[in-house]
């Protein structure tokens, strides 16, 4: 790697030199999986009282559940003992500001990039999306009818999660 | 939500009535985005020396560069700062355990479920879907030529990162 990372790599040294070490396995030991967005104001574990070893986390943008979620959870239900999902986009997401159409033209503007054969899965109302979201998982052919799935906005000025009705 | 999430929720009120607030955007302040594992064994941000807000954190299974992490790059780069991506698979993964047909072939006898329509990204030899993954980011058409790139692989039993020659 170039010296690009070698901050993080310093700052490694020392978070392995104080690593106290661990049994933790792959498993979940609660049996959840977080889809949540790769904001980092988002702390998965602490805002839900969870632990390393607790939980699946998975982010992308704007907490949808693609294909590639999809295929995350079947791993983690199958092989890695999940069977309650929580979908959790956040209150002021780039992704809710924003229409495909209008990053394809900001980004052609400004970088001269046409993107326009991506689908940004940007996000107009965050509830209809959010509803989307948990409907994908629960009526996908490839994972358990007995998957507990829910849906929540988190606050990122507050620290807040609100629970929506699905 | 059904009483599933009880207790995530009844963490969460706690960690709210001590949240201090912010003034953090979703902008990465250290221009860095991190493709990573689900595997909660993994804390992105103290491992790396990061404080919230600092970086985006994407994660799925394998911490493979799907088509839906490149979005999510695409994403990153053009709207919320980030100029370098790390991708930082770990040690004593579900995914470097088993191949695909294995994995559909599990689930098929344990659950009656054929999954064989999917493709799971299961990771034979982590260099190689690291160079893969890596070259997957630096050749994208919608990625910026400037983007700087690296691989690591996380020790979950020590906490180290090894950056990995590309």
């Amino acid at each position: 790697m170039t010296g690009a990372f070698d901050d993080l790599l310093a700052a490694n040294e020392k978070y392995a030199s104080d690593f106290s070490g661990s049994d933790l396995t792959g498993r979940a030991l609660r049996g959840l999986a977080v889809v949540t967005c790769m904001d980092s104001r988002i702390d998965p574990l602490g805002l839900l009282g969870l632990r390393a070893g607790d939980a699946k986390i998975l982010r992308n943008a704007g907490a949808r559940v693609t294909d590639d979620v999809l295929r995350t959870l079947v791993l983690a239900v199958y092989l890695l003992g999940v069977d309650r999902v929580l979908v959790m986009p956040h209150t002021d997401c780039r992704m809710s500001k924003s229409t495909d159409e209008e990053v394809h033209d900001l980004i052609a503007a400004e970088r001269g990039i046409d993107t326009r054969s991506l689908e940004f899965h940007t996000v107009p109302d965050q509830n209809a999306a959010l509803r989307h979201d948990v409907t994908r998982i629960k009526a996908s052919p490839f994972l358990p009818s007995t998957l507990t799935v829910g849906g929540a906005i988190y606050d990122v000025h507050t620290g807040r999660l609100a629970p929506v009705e699905l």
